[in-house]
């Protein structure tokens, strides 16, 4: 008998996972290449985190590249975790050329033990490399009653305003808010228009980049998704100055120095890149990238529940917004996320077909098992 | 015999006037509402900073409304300045209902010495009105070898993503970090893709807004340049989702958060408006708008003096980028103000006729003299 039930299983089971198999897999990845079995979870959690949330540009299609870090040398698994100075309310920390999924959550902490005697915390770190979705650590603080953020620098690939080529990376900030009925806040973002992933998905459907975004080697502006690898470069968000490009400008240098100059990483074009997509420069001391973490307690100003109650009016009077033609609400930063979560969590997450491949490679050359 | 320079010289003063004349004034205003003598001065030096920096909607312009807060009794020149609550690191002030020009400065200045101690210093303000320029605060910390921030909400102008009306302020941040040789980096940008008052400009000139910032209140796109005195709002930085305008919604939404919710101020769409652009609604109680300030000191990270080296590093570094056809360079934040103040601390001041003849009102009502 047809069994339509069957056929549609059969044809998910290809591309679908339960969300503990593939943390397993990504915790074995990691454990192999030389984390310790905590960092092996926390750094799979991280990963985990971005798929539940659909951000599976920051997901498992980010091993091979972690992977390639580590085979030449750019990463050490076991690196030394120093607080090189600090005060009351700061610290400086050196990420010892670990991934930044093993240093961010460590410095996160540091901020957040901060926070409790001094009423903020503040983490820059230096010497790390990508450390997955800026929302991660952001969110760790809702827990402890306290505002969460979250930023770092990346490769340069955003142009400054005028400027030819790409200087600052897509620089994302991410700011974790408790509220109290209501679910939290979470703005996660790159500063930049538009994410690298996105233009990669769009090339690979052989379509164009929304206009005004991105521009060639010469300057000239192209709807072209693939010129970032071509010497090309995003604007920075609001595109030009007439339309508020420079404010873009603006949130892009000051995510990069605070970042990376405050903590002493390499900054902007100095970064050397982790991707196929800038030429490597490696000339010049190789610092790595820098994360700056925040904590803020929120009864450092007023009490947590006065403030959750005022936060939840904040988010209901956007929630109950009205709307332009054809948009039926107002989407409260954090909320398509949430509801993915639970999505996912239920029914499992998708892996394309080139990520499984490229996944299979890994578990092959690393022989543990593999989980399709 | 005919004299071109003294034509020259008497169109020009008409509207030119020097630095010293217009501060002076300007204070006197301020004191003959009842400003203590210091508390004018600091005042007049907030207005007059943004005379020289080229950013004239925040300075002598904003006279009249000041006046007219005044005596409506929406602030009051005697406020009490209240801590309600601190920390090692952080306060919360009441501004007391006093205009922000003098409630501000005190709370920046409190930043600056929590920092001191705590190594950062973090003032949420409320009960405040209209600030001036956010740059000034942020300013106030270079001096002490700190970084400065500074960010406030203000009248609900900005629509969120797919929203109908506007919500939020144009909500600026700004940020000053200090250099060695170079000057500061100095951002101080509203984070709305245009000011409210370029956009005064363009219809006082008849002139259109650029496409894709504005919508009327159907939701519309629209370019005219006065739609926000018919209920029309401003798109977030980025505009559409497909350019990353939800991004712009992010930043203006954490800044009306820090500055508003924080404190406990009226937030986005309650703030009660203090211009002729939005309906009054004065329905819920009033407590004013509110103001987030930082002060970061350097030396709580890594040295000044490497800092400042690295600093100057970054900045030469875009300085000295290679740039689009048709521009010569990229502007460093801070770059073209400071090039400002210099020229016209030597070439004194350019008042436009309408803000001439609106002083010389304040003049006659307060029977204080006028300077032209």
């Amino acid at each position: 008998m047809f069994c339509i039930n069957c056929v549609e299983q059969l044809m998910i089971k290809k591309i679908m996972f339960s969300y503990q198999t593939l943390f397993n897999f990504t915790q074995s990845v990691f454990e192999k290449i030389g984390l310790t079995e905590e960092e092996a979870r926390q750094a799979a959690d991280i990963l985990m985190r971005a798929e539940l949330r659909n951000i599976s540009t920051h997901g498992l299609m980010r091993l091979p590249e972690y992977i390639n870090l580590w085979r030449n040398n750019r990463i050490t698994t076991t690196p030394v975790f120093k607080v090189v100075h600090e005060t009351l309310s700061t610290a400086l920390v050196d990420g010892g050329k670990g991934l930044g999924l093993v240093t961010a959550p460590k410095a996160m902490r540091l901020a957040i033990e901060k926070a409790k005697t001094a009423g903020t915390g503040w983490v820059a770190v230096r010497n790390s490399y990508h450390y997955g979705i800026a929302g991660y650590y952001a969110m760790m603080a809702l827990k402890e009653e306290m505002i969460g953020i979250s930023m770092t620098n990346a490769n340069p690939l955003v142009a400054p305003t005028f400027g030819l080529h790409g200087m600052l990376g897509t620089n994302p900030i991410a700011v974790a808010i408790p509220a109290k009925k209501q679910p939290p806040f979470v703005a996660d973002f790159a500063t930049a228009p538009i994410a690298r992933g996105k233009l990669d998905i769009l090339e690979e459907k052989g379509l164009d980049a929304p206009a005004g975004l991105l521009q060639d080697r010469e300057g000239n502006l192209t709807t072209q998704s693939g010129i970032l690898k071509e010497s090309g470069s995003l604007l920075t968000l609001g595109g030009s100055p007439e339309k508020g490009g420079h404010k873009g400008f603006c949130m892009t240098a000051i995510v990069d120095i605070l970042s990376a100059v405050l903590p002493g990483a390499n900054f902007g074009p100095t970064v050397v890149p982790t991707l196929g997509y800038v030429k490597d420069k490696t000339s010049g001391e190789d610092k790595g990238i820098g994360h700056f973490f925040g904590a803020i307690r929120i009864d450092a100003f007023q009490t947590a529940d006065e403030f959750k109650q005022y936060m939840d009016q904040w988010i209901e009077s956007f929630r109950k917004a009205e709307t332009i033609p054809g948009h039926d609400k107002v989407i409260i930063p954090g909320d398509p996320e949430r509801i993915s979560e639970k999505e996912k969590l239920e029914n499992g997450i998708s892996v394309s077909k080139q990520t499984l491949k490229k996944l299979e490679k890994i578990a092959n050359d690393l022989e543990i098992p593999f989980f399709a």
